[in-house]
């Protein structure tokens, strides 16, 4: 049963698919459009279908960051159209020739930009994942089949039953936008294998799901997730810009994968710089687990451990450890670090220079807050998520990342030799 | 035993992909030169590690086909020399900035070309596998482990003594250019699992060897391999170029990836083209398996069958069926292709078009021979292997292709707002 809903709405969706992939981009953008005015015209339902949600999560007792996440207002209505919206707005990724050359041969040959071909998504709580993931998903010709989490699925059905009848009235093929309803888990194990109608897999939500993902699919995925960022303050910093980003990078939203967790201060400025930083993060009711050194200006800090540099706390807490050198500074990310987003802060040339090219992760920042990994941030106008894997994409990954290349070649009779 | 063996030297490539990203095109060109020297110099000894290894897969009575791809001579030495020259002289492509530009918060954000880091290389039983697999690593700044068949384990190992030694003398790190030397199948799939220190895995070989590490890695893959290549053609075809064509993909060499293993005629010239194209296939050797209406004009000639359709022969073996339009010859190629290489035969200028627009594979010809989807043909001096999935990379792989970037950012203090 859970087995059969799973492949025949891939099925559907694959053979949408084939359509998608060459429907010109006025039909796709007039169809975003068409889903941001049924989003708004039903908002009433889906907050009735989401308050059934919400009241089965509160009986249930989830967390209250869970429900936050859950909930939805006419405010966040309003947010995933307008996302639709500007969706629609930027260009079409599909059948730009990226490069194009002739061989020794003769023949002409090119890079064309296309669809992926059918995309599943795996998420948890947040109902707006539905819309942004389907929004984009459509701009850039792909299909797609979207697995929330059972706390959702009256929302997401909601949402989903309004936009694909919006797509397809706007001229959108049957088929392209799937939702799994079923609440079992053996849903999601079916996705994962379905090579035959999924081209790609892409979990979002908490390491537990990305994990189950990545060990147990056959399906490509494309990795998501987990941030154990640091921010370097050397001792040639700005240490006034140092405390901003620093404060930035942890409190203007800690429960980010791009939010800092660990802080490493190098050693010839720690008594400038760390009193003042650890009062302001105190204030703001930042905990702090501190190397020995750390707690030598700073009694109150806890002793910070070796698991505390590995974790990636999604909260207001800070691992500190104040380092001898740069070059400790980068065994420390080497070993510890996610490859997410590194920053340092210096003035110095050379240590910025060095730090750009020896720190291995998706984001390396000079002189800014870790924060900025994002896809809005970086003028890509979407963000489908941010990889953290090295193949397809890397960081934050927007509409070019939802498409392949195939190559077309224009000969004239060219046989090889 | 085996699984420290592979954990073991994973390791040390994992440490070392971390100095040789970071160094210059120039050492890294030097150790490419050195290794190919150093094969040369040692070309008596790696031909007898050669003879020992081809002696005991003639007694073990091997297919005479994998006896010649596991036979070196003085010749195909030389060769893979020559394959280190000319990677070598090929451009650096780490640290290539693909793309820069400044957000609206002033952060001025580029796209820089970087090692994958560790590569993992599962292949059969051609001893210079191993030769340009290192060399196509060691130049895009990653380190290698390579897992070679039983079969060519002595020479894999001769090769690899000399290449990884003369590697390390010209400034390559330690621990580059590993071999995992068991001859367990547990290697492998110890390889498969191993997240920690192996970036990706590329599998080059037969199908079921790739379908073993597609269906069981949690390591990245990237799929290479299976070719269910066509050639369509059309009624509006120049059916002299349409042989020549023809014949080229069947016939320069069968036992490739994107030789033809299906011809697709329409049915408003199969009375015209057919009968010459079937005799001048016959005289080559090749065995026709045809449909009712290819065998009202060949009585020799096989019933294909659905079978046929979905088969890559590999083979001097050809697959014919008559189509009545082109929507036909797509509804085929979608049915039965493999998503590799596919080609039109045809001089009307709209329906090429639309072949090159509607065909979902990695390359797409007009009036060419499939033959040519190739990295050497396309003019990247090297290939790795052809992918044939759509993440990351598809089609003919060369430098670039074992890559990925990381965004570098310089900011003057941006904090996210």
């Amino acid at each position: 049963m859970i087995e059969q809903e799973v492949i025949t709405k891939a099925k559907q969706a694959k053979d949408a698919a084939r359509r998608l992939a060459h429907l010109p981009a006025r039909v796709k953008d007039a169809a975003l459009l068409a889903m941001a005015d049924t989003l708004l015209k039903n908002a009433d339902d889906i907050l009735d279908a989401n308050a059934a949600d919400v009241r089965a999560a509160r009986e249930k007792e989830l967390s209250r960051a869970l429900l936050d996440r859950l909930l939805l207002t006419t405010e966040r209505i309003q947010d995933m159209a307008e996302g639709l919206r500007t969706v629609a707005s930027l260009p079409d990724p599909v059948g730009e020739v990226v490069s194009m050359w002739i061989t020794p041969s003769g023949l002409q040959v090119g890079q064309m930009r296309v669809p992926l071909g059918v995309i599943g998504i795996i998420y948890e709580a947040r109902p707006n994942v539905t819309v942004d993931a389907a929004g984009l998903c459509l701009k850039a010709g792909n299909t797609v089949v979207l697995r929330g989490s059972s706390e959702a699925i009256h929302s997401n059905k909601a949402i989903t039953d309004v936009i694909a009848c919006a797509a397809v009235q706007a001229g959108i093929p049957e088929g392209a936008v799937q939702l799994i309803e079923s609440a079992d888990r053996a849903a999601v194990n079916v996705m994962l294998k379905l090579n035959r109608y999924l081209d790609v897999l892409i979990p979002r939500g908490g390491a537990g799901l990305i994990q189950t993902v990545v060990n147990n699919a056959t399906v490509p995925v494309i990795e998501t997730g987990v941030g154990n960022c640091h921010v370097y303050v050397d001792s040639d910093a700005d240490l006034d810009m140092g405390r901003e980003i620093v404060f930035n990078a942890k409190c203007q939203r800690p429960g980010v994968c791009n939010a800092m967790e660990t802080l490493l201060v190098h050693k010839d400025i720690s008594d400038q710089f760390l009193p003042d930083m650890l009062d302001k993060l105190r204030s703001a009711g930042v905990e702090v687990r501190g190397c020995e050194r750390t707690r030598a200006l700073a009694p109150w800090a806890i002793q910070a451990t070796a698991e505390d540099y590995a974790t990636e706390y999604l909260d207001l807490i800070l691992a500190v450890r104040v380092v001898d050198s740069m070059d400790d500074a980068l065994d420390h990310i080497y070993q510890y670090g996610t490859r997410h987003s590194e920053a340092i802060i210096t003035n110095n040339y050379a240590k910025g220079k060095r730090f750009l090219k020896e720190v291995d992760a998706a984001a390396v920042y000079v002189n800014a807050s870790t924060r900025f990994t994002d896809g809005y941030q970086y003028g890509f106008g979407a963000e489908i998520g941010i990889s953290t894997q090295k193949l397809h994409a890397r960081g934050p990954m927007g509409l070019k990342e939802l498409t392949t290349i195939k190559y077309i070649a224009f000969g004239d009779g060219q046989v090889r030799k």
